[in-house]
């Protein structure tokens, strides 16, 4: 999806304001203001609260959907894979918090046809994620546990990342990204 | 906390109303009438909203911290106590999900004494956690990574399990057991 420059700006600070004030208590004229422009000047960019709420929630979506699918097709282990995975999670975060929280917070209220298109790619991402988990188990990569405890084990670790990781800012991408996969495939005993 | 009998009712059925319908849109009506009896009558034993609410949020939130009060104080290695924080959070998820549902969305409304007794235990909670894990590290049980990665990993996890449980009826506590314990701890690879 490709949008201007100005485009950018809008949504880094809707996206900021989502997630300060809560998507619905946020308004056209709010988002005017914090980008210092007048209200109509916004309209010529952007149609309404939804469109932005679309390029937010749509752009992070395909971000996630479109790597896991190279992932998945790459030459890398199963293993590799999981671990690639773990460190697109932690680039987005680092990247785009408050992206995050909208689409983990407000999804909910995009427009009929963005919805439909949000839902079908979260649920290609678990599937991918789930094959690429169970085909480690079968080829004998990943230990022989229950492969759904598994999956949710760790995406419930990721997907989370954006919440933890907003409250300890001391933390650097590359602590996390060298600890946090360490932790999640290898355990800590 | 001693509640009655009826109290228990109550209780139940209102954080499963909770959980449905959202804290805000649940009335002592809708209560009442879920509990088939006058509204009167529930104004017997409860005095509003809130106080259910602080009945279902302060018990979840005892059980856990009186538990972890115990199982750090007990003879077990760290690891066998981060053992039994997992075995815990299953225990009280696979008995009480609509109350964890609860619990995590809607403690913010509690009364203002509740909520800050509510705090306090979160925090003496993630305190002794946090404890277990770095004298863990310390006697070189656990590996030393970082302790707030894996502080954040188990957390996030076994937090999150009431979500994905609801869903996963299928599952038994003891699948859940003998797997969630596992992967966390050792690991996949």
């Amino acid at each position: 999806m490709k949008i201007t420059d100005r485009k950018t700006d809008i949504v880094s600070i809707s996206a900021k304001l989502f997630k300060e004030k809560g998507y619905s208590a946020v308004t056209m004229r709010d988002i005017a203001q914090a980008l210092e422009i007048k209200a109509a000047s916004l309209y010529n960019h952007i149609k309404s609260k939804q469109e932005i709420l679309g390029l937010i929630v749509v752009g992070i979506a395909e971000e996630y959907t479109f790597t896991i699918r190279t992932i998945e097709i790459s030459e890398a282990t199963s293993i590799q894979k999981i671990e690639n995975v773990i460190q697109l999670h932690i680039d987005i975060t680092v990247k785009n918090p408050d992206a995050l929280a909208s689409l983990n917070n407000d999804w909910m209220h995009l427009p009929k046809a963005e919805l439909s298109y949000f839902l079908q790619m979260r649920e290609e991402y678990e599937d991918i994620f789930r094959r690429i988990v169970k085909k480690g188990i079968v080829d004998g990569e990943i230990k022989n546990l229950n492969s759904e405890v598994i999956i949710f084990s760790i995406l419930s670790t990721i997907r989370t990342l954006y919440l933890w990781y907003g409250k300890k800012k001391e933390f650097s991408a590359a602590t996390l990204k060298s600890n946090l996969s360490k932790v999640l495939l290898e355990g800590i005993v």
